[in-house]
């Protein structure tokens, strides 16, 4: 039987590791070898924008597991081997490594490959001084760029033996920028805006649409709109980045659509990411409408024994059961370990998704979670409405009361809920989960309104701000 | 028909105004008078220990409604009423107001007598410079005791027309205490203890069992413990305090049942408050086993129209169902606002009571919710399992992690949540929040571990400690 042939996992971040280890707690017995193409492996993406700004010391500071540790774990784990290609029937894949490829058998496999940042239809955007934030040898070459050569020693870093250093050290003997421009207000361009402006250069931050994190919905948008704005960066809404131009190879200017010019030093462009999906193309591996692998309840794709997890993936939506991409950590590492505990014989379902999500933007703490988009609502059939409350986040006479907005969506007929959103400085983002767990309780607005959470003056007024969006949504529904 | 006589309501305060405004909003043409036997009303209990401690200024900023207020919404607010007695089949109050009684029919009745402060079993409470604190007046008393003479100014309180001067201004002109005991470390000992340490005085708490707030669960009791003896409070466990003495009409002793003595100069007792129910006697209105009046869903006692709400009444469990005496500011507020629609022609439930609670310990922030306790867990047949985890506030390598410890408890056979606790430093109040709903959505722990939480390295790990805390508790009940 082939079961005995390994467990092989694509990809050694997040979902990867995290299935790894599991199915060998799971069954100690089992051989499990995990094929990573680069040379880091689970690291936090999500610290990224802090390495830059140097909050964090040292690139080795966000990993999570070192290779040591997954060794020690009882991992197979290979740098450098990257996965080229599947064959579902004979169950092997092509592993390119050192200019070499070998087969290698699995009994079960997963993909977890991830997902990369992409910059078309951006044109220049090979120039130097343009970079994209999507692992950690663009953090440190951000960070060498940003620091003056005459402080910068590679060895600053803190890469170890994984980071590409010759990179990194010719960053860190150029001069660093003094005007950035970033392209795209989601997560990594609001964080990265406060990493640069930790560094003094003056910070461009350009929207195609008409808010920043639009994802976040119009009441977090306006508020991070002021906020940016009060925080010193020059936000530039309604205007989209065409072209990046340069001369003598480094970037010098921003072009948009409308004809605005911009003279910069350094470009991040985080208009997105998409799933490392290529090397399933000859496979019958099923791709679903977000070109994400579409998978089940239990992170199995159209086979059998392939599954997928992470940011290659979709998973099921809380709201609407529906196929979502969805690509964020927790969910990465939830359906990783699943899988792992699946694989390893003990069967795991890897839960569902809500795009629940927490951004800090400065001073100000911003959450989002379900479906807060009026357009998608109605595609999953749902008749939505919103409202949209300002409450303080302690009582009001407790001294660093901070005011908090929050907005509540639900289905008019059914009351239900389906998706919030909260912005503001004081223990804003956390309240987020409230809003989740009642999500996947498949409340109703007016069960969110009784819910009986806690109150202490310093923490929290009597009625929670998400109670007092409840309250109010709740008031209108009827 | 008696409907067209007012809707009465006994006591001023959280449940009683919210449930005459409600009513108001949703009937303007109903008469609604509020009796009130003091001269507060509508006033924040729960920030009374920050108005010791001299955080809030003044009395006046604990109001969430003046009188002028209640007026404006059509309310019948009469300070100074006390109503003594109630005449269920008669359906009228007698009211005692400057000496005399009156009959004031009603065509609805909420009995919102709140509860007092006890000091019994505990010999030698009417001393000056003993104390209990349940009300403005009591705060007012001991600020002022804490003031020295030459710097008191009765009209620094802020007290308005409604406080008691003559009491505060004797207290005023007294030398101020230098050693304070407090006799219990539930809510108001450890708040408390917080503020008179804000007024460098030496400050000794005495608790009977063997750990502070033993609501809170034992895990939340040993980091209050260490975190109490980090900021310098003398803290007595086991200790039960029989005696205050005194000489000159003023304490200066407090002597335990095991002989301890202390000298001191203050005592605050906070050993539990109880439902004001007396002035129901004789009447067929039923009382709980918990000693507060038995309601239904709507907040109806036995009579089908007197209903209660707030310290004075039961509410049903979110757990068990069972009624349950949880004097708490939202559900007196929730059931209040429900009572006053329902009244007002809109019925809807008060909801349910899981006990969530926040309290601040110097800079510890602690939550509890439902069923910690596992011999009342087991009272109301769960076979209770419990895990108890530390884990970080946000994620390792961001500045300002703290340790966190969520303790979940769960039935053994159904995998039921049943309550949880939580103790730390960085955002671990408000994380109850999540517990709660999940309490609320009557959840499994292996449910709430696959809960869709939200996750950025400046507020939480991709696990957050209450997911953590789930993953393991889930692990030990499989």
């Amino acid at each position: 039987m082939l079961m005995s042939d390994p467990f092989v996992v694509v990809g050694g971040d997040a979902a990867g590791l995290s299935a790894a280890s599991k199915c060998l707690r799971t069954d100690p017995d089992r051989d499990v070898i995990v094929f990573e193409k680069g040379s880091w492996v689970s690291y936090a993406h999500c610290g990224t924008p802090y390495f830059v700004k140097g909050e964090i010391e040292h690139l080795t500071d966000l990993l999570s597991l070192s290779p040591e540790e997954a060794a020690d774990r009882g991992i197979d784990l290979r740098r450098g081997h990257e996965v080229v290609a599947v064959d579902t029937d004979a169950r092997t894949v092509t592993v390119a490594h050192d200019g070499e490829t070998t087969e290698q058998p699995y009994g079960d496999l997963l993909v977890a490959t991830g997902a990369r940042a992409v910059s078309e239809p951006i044109e220049g955007s090979t120039l130097d001084g343009v970079f994209t934030l999507h692992g950690l040898d663009h953090a440190a070459d951000i960070r060498s760029y940003l620091t003056p050569p005459e402080a910068f020693d590679v060895a600053d870093l803190g890469g170890g033996d994984a980071l590409d250093e010759a990179t990194a050290a010719r960053y860190g003997g150029m001069d660093p920028p003094g005007t950035v421009a970033i392209v795209g207000a989601g997560y990594v361009g609001v964080e990265m805006a406060e990493a640069f402006a930790a560094w003094d250069l003056d910070v461009h931050l350009f929207q195609r649409s008409d808010r920043p994190v639009p994802g976040f919905g119009d009441a977090v948008g306006d508020a991070v709109t002021d906020h940016l704005r009060e925080s010193a960066v020059a936000l530039h809404l309604g205007e989209e980045v065409r072209r990046l131009d340069g001369a003598g190879g480094r970037v010098d200017r921003v072009v948009c659509a409308g004809g605005t010019e911009l003279r910069v030093d350094a470009v991040l462009v985080g208009i997105g990411i998409r799933p490392n999906t290529g090397f399933l193309a000859d496979t019958p591996v099923a791709i679903g409408e977000s070109g994400a692998v579409a998978t089940d309840e239990h992170g199995r794709t159209s086979l059998e024994d392939v599954y997928a997890a992470g940011d290659v993936a979709e998973m099921p939506h809380t709201v609407t059961g529906d196929p979502t991409w969805n690509p964020l950590g927790l969910p990465a590492n939830r359906a990783g370990r699943a899988i792992g505990s699946t694989v390893g014989g003990d069967p795991e379902p890897v839960g569902r998704v809500s795009g629940t999500a927490m951004v800090k933007v400065f001073d100000l703490e911003c959450g989002r979670t379900g479906l807060l988009d009026h357009d998608r609502a109605r595609g999953a059939g749902f008749d939505p409405v919103s409202e949209t409350i300002t409450a303080g986040s302690r009582s009001g006479y407790y001294p660093g009361a901070a005011e908090t907005t929050v907005t509540l969506t639900a289905d008019r007929d059914s009351g239900r809920l389906l998706g919030g959103s909260i912005v503001g400085t004081d223990r804003a983002a956390v309240r987020i989960d409230t809003v989740a767990t009642a999500l996947g309780g498949e409340m109703t607005v007016a069960e969110l309104e009784r819910q009986d959470l806690g109150y202490a003056p310093p923490f929290s007024p009597v009625w929670d701000p998400v109670l007092v969006a409840a309250k109010v949504l709740n008031g209108s529904l009827e």
